[in-house]
């Protein structure tokens, strides 16, 4: 039993959701959670601060983040040392994730201003997270300046720069709290912010920062220098340009660590100083390693809207893919090119349909997808736009709305309900397309996610659409996994990703093969739907393209009109 | 009191519904409905004849309409003998409209074979009710070869023959039952049958013919010699032609009366014998009389579906207007060409979102209202098309679906209960923009019906997007108050058609106006109505147009293989 307990090798990995933290122990070399973790985030509403007064407005407390780092880490340690043969001393590595792009200011001693006595209530000195949109101004200022003066960064970022990322954010904080911007040193994402403090980095120039999000969120590329350049962020901002050499030259893939853990973290958390942890990344990258990413195999994560990655080797040049949400060198895999796209609605759409329309619950999702899976494709005479919430792949248009087209007067909820879950798989399809047409191959679908985890019948009309085979992902923790992989392979106990791959991930057994019968009749609506798209999506091939654009834009006179009212 | 009540003049009128029959007694003067009856058809499903074997088969007993005839008129004599003045001495004529096209078979003493021992089981043999279609093969049959044969024909008639009407449902009647056929004399369309009973014709050539029933529905036109020629109707099957002798060669307009009530008749009902039955119409006809047509006042009867009727002075050559649902002299108002017009579904669409998508009853129909009521123009972003049960004017497009667009994450069930009224009023808007087209005059409108009467915020609806001012009908029996109005025309008691409108027909006080700043939105809503009324249904127009003739051959398809499995 000795013998055998000292052959073992863990890792550990920590991933930072929206509402909490997870941590899992994984065994190296089955894949096998040994122990897991979960501290959901104390401060604001499930962990998010918001403020009635900016509803764009969402941040969360720096404090949170320590608290729960402890806490899941302990709880999964705890959990790991119940089991017979677990020694902690075997655990090799940490990886962290994130969500971003999440960024935060700290101090010239890497603190987060708002754990400072002079902004611990400012909330413009908190972590302004990903789904924070009070800088949308901003963003499109950056659009359209970058399309007129540096449109080659455009292209790798689907040709919009969005409110949630870096740059946007941080010109909003310059314009909004200029207290705030000068108080701080540096700003760190928050993928980085806990690599960081794990491996004792006591000013920002000691940060690593992860290729990951530099390069989706922040328009950092290699060959353009690295970030963008003073000339262009002064036509933002002249404090921004001077702030560049605050930030960061260089950012790295995960084949190098962040560093090493600390003595002061090691003792905390109860684990071997010294171990390597990994580069930080956002949750759904690791997610995809987690998922068993590898070129051929697109990975989705479904919940409330889709992200879709792939990845194709470096060793050629990197394409230009118009329409997805970025594709940068090593942000996935090292020496591959990480592909981001994604569906802006999905669960949304659903749950939209039962609980808005039907006034439904839980149950009423059920009963709608037992009736709806009855259903053969074709026999509602039903088809949508899964717009509801705009198009982010491949369209990039967030002045879409939703289409459905085809009822009469016997039309149920349930083919509605089933058609809202195929114009999804259309739209799917239709990123697919676009990869494939530019040299991404997808042979082969990993889901992941809550959605894809609670529904079969999404999952079946997803391959009866796509002609993939569909399979869900063995973890539920597919990105704390994928952070975990990420250690595995810096510790040294895998030889390379793909052995990392085989060793610790897996897939539940059942595969969704496309059925032919149904894949002949959705490729003949999928000519519909594309019809439709293109009418309505892409303008100039129709006069129909700025239908969705008038009516939003009546929609807001009429509102702003009666505001003033 | 004596010599007023000398002075006093009264008519009777009858109105035979899908489900009941109706009698009012109204005073000539001031148009008060002095005494009202109804009786409900004993037979059936309300008064319908099914077979849940052939879905499109709707049959009347005749038998019924005698029982009914006589037990509302008793009933409304009795209440009219309750008022003080009131002497049934005075009245002075009886009017009589019915659903249409509903044909009987008769014998030589033109008594219906289903009131003969030998068929009166047989369903053939029955009234085939307006709403049969049991006759879709047939009425394919008769537009495809009046198209190449007849097509001024097709002119008349919005271009399409219908399986609702007459020569459709004789000739499916002589291929499906030919022993019903071979024993028919003639076929008298009930608004036709009921005068001739009441006048005492013994025989069908003494039954005297609507022009509305014949114009409307048998492609009866003088200039053309009546009837279709034997030539054409033997293309369809020779018995046909041979068959056309037996039907008449003169319809009449309301100017004549269809004879005198007979002594027998006069007894059983109480009124006074030797007194004029006027020539009978189809319900909506009469019931646009009921409701003070004119020129320039279109009458919109809002039920389930809508009929729209409008007139136009028969002095000058009669116009051509595409996709209306007929154009005939004198089916309305002697001297004038009356034009019918409708949507395949109105009040449908509203009870198909309430009932069968949020499973709601007559209040959520009152909460969805008030809501929706609360709304402004343009204020939910949405946008509809009226074609759940298909387009009949201006398309004529059975064809065609439902169409829903601009809908969100936040989309509520009252916005689109807004939007699904005002893609009806949209319709309504287009219609009315075909029939000025072509000069007929709409200045106002007039509603009558259901829907009509309960929903105050779709009649603000239909005046914002119509532009005219809408009022409602005051009398909640317009078909039959039209119907006493043409008795008393005859009768002599008004000299011409527009005193007795100005006498006997009221409106409610309410007038709904159109409200300017409403009016700039819908105008601008209405545009974009347009472009999808176009590009979804004129061919020609836009790549779109097949899309929902597709998506119904998929479902047609789908369903007849699943049949089949």
């Amino acid at each position: 039993m000795a013998a055998m307990a000292q052959a073992k090798a863990y890792t550990v990995g920590i991933d930072f959701g929206t509402n909490s933290v997870r941590c899992v122990i994984v065994d190296c070399m089955t894949g096998e959670h040994v122990g897991a973790g979960v501290a959901t985030y104390p401060s604001g509403e499930d962990g998010v601060l918001l403020n009635p007064a900016r509803p764009h407005q969402a941040r969360q407390h720096p404090a949170d983040y320590l608290w729960g780092l402890e806490a899941c880490v302990a709880q999964a340690v705890r959990e790991a040392q119940r089991r017979e043969g677990f020694i902690v001393s075997r655990v090799m590595a940490i990886g962290v994730d994130a969500t971003g792009s999440s960024p935060l200011p700290v101090d010239g001693r890497n603190r987060p201003l708002a754990l400072t006595p002079e902004f611990e209530k400012h909330p413009d000195a908190q972590c302004w997270l990903w789904k924070d949109h009070t800088a949308h101004r901003e963003a499109e200022e950056i659009t359209r300046l970058a399309a007129a003066h540096r449109p080659h960064y455009l292209k790798r970022c689907g040709g919009i720069y969005s409110s949630e990322w870096f740059w946007a954010k941080i010109l909003h904080c310059l314009r909004q709290s200029p207290e705030v911007f000068a108080a701080a040193e540096s700003w760190v994402e928050l993928a980085d912010y806990i690599p960081a403090v794990l491996t004792g980095a006591e000013s920002p120039e000691m940060v690593r920062r992860g290729i990951c999000c530099a390069g989706h969120k922040a328009l950092y590329a290699e060959e353009w220098g690295g970030l963008p350049d003073k000339e262009f962020l002064s036509l933002l901002a002249p404090e921004l340009a001077a702030f560049r050499d605050r930030l960061y030259g260089k950012a790295w893939d995960a084949s190098v660590p962040a560093g090493a853990l600390s003595a002061d973290w090691g003792g905390r958390l109860g684990l071997p100083c010294g171990i390597p942890v990994a580069i930080g990344a956002m949750d759904v990258h690791y997610g995809a390693i987690g998922a068993g990413i590898e070129e051929g195999t697109l990975v989705k994560v479904i919940g409330t809207s889709s992200c879709d990655c792939a990845v194709l080797p470096a060793s050629q040049p990197i394409p230009e893919i118009p329409g997805i949400c970025g594709i940068v060198k090593g942000s996935i895999l090292p020496d591959c090119y990480g592909v981001e796209a994604g569906q802006s609605a999905v669960g949304d759409i659903f749950k939209w349909w039962v609980e808005k329309i039907c006034e439904g619950d839980a149950s009423l999702h059920l009963a709608l997808s037992e009736e709806a899976g009855r259903l053969h494709p074709g026999e509602s005479g039903l088809l949508a736009l899964d717009w509801n919430n705009g198009n982010r792949t491949v369209l990039v248009d967030q002045l879409l709305t939703g289409l459905l087209v085809g009822q009469t007067l016997y039309t149920t909820r349930a083919e509605i309900y089933r058609a809202l879950i195929e114009a999804t798989a259309f739209g799917a399809y239709t990123i697919i397309g676009r990869l494939r047409s530019r040299g991404v191959k997808v042979d082969q679908i990993v889901c992941a996610g809550g959605i894809a985890e609670k529904n079969p019948l999404l999952l079946q009309i997803y391959a009866d659409i796509t002609g993939c085979r569909i399979f869900l992902a063995g973890s539920g923790q597919a990105c704390a996994l994928g952070a975990a992989i990420a250690g595995a392979i810096l510790a040294g106990v895998h030889t390379d990703w793909d052995a990392g791959r085989k060793a610790m991930t897996s897939r539940k057994p059942t595969c969704y093969e496309p059925i032919p019968a149904h894949q002949e009749v959705y490729e003949r609506l999928y000519h519909l739907y594309r019809q439709l798209h293109d009418a309505f999506g892409v303008s100039g091939t129709a006069d129909l393209a700025p239908v969705m654009k008038q009516l939003i834009r009546i929609r807001e006179e009429t509102r702003s009109k009666l505001q003033y009212q």
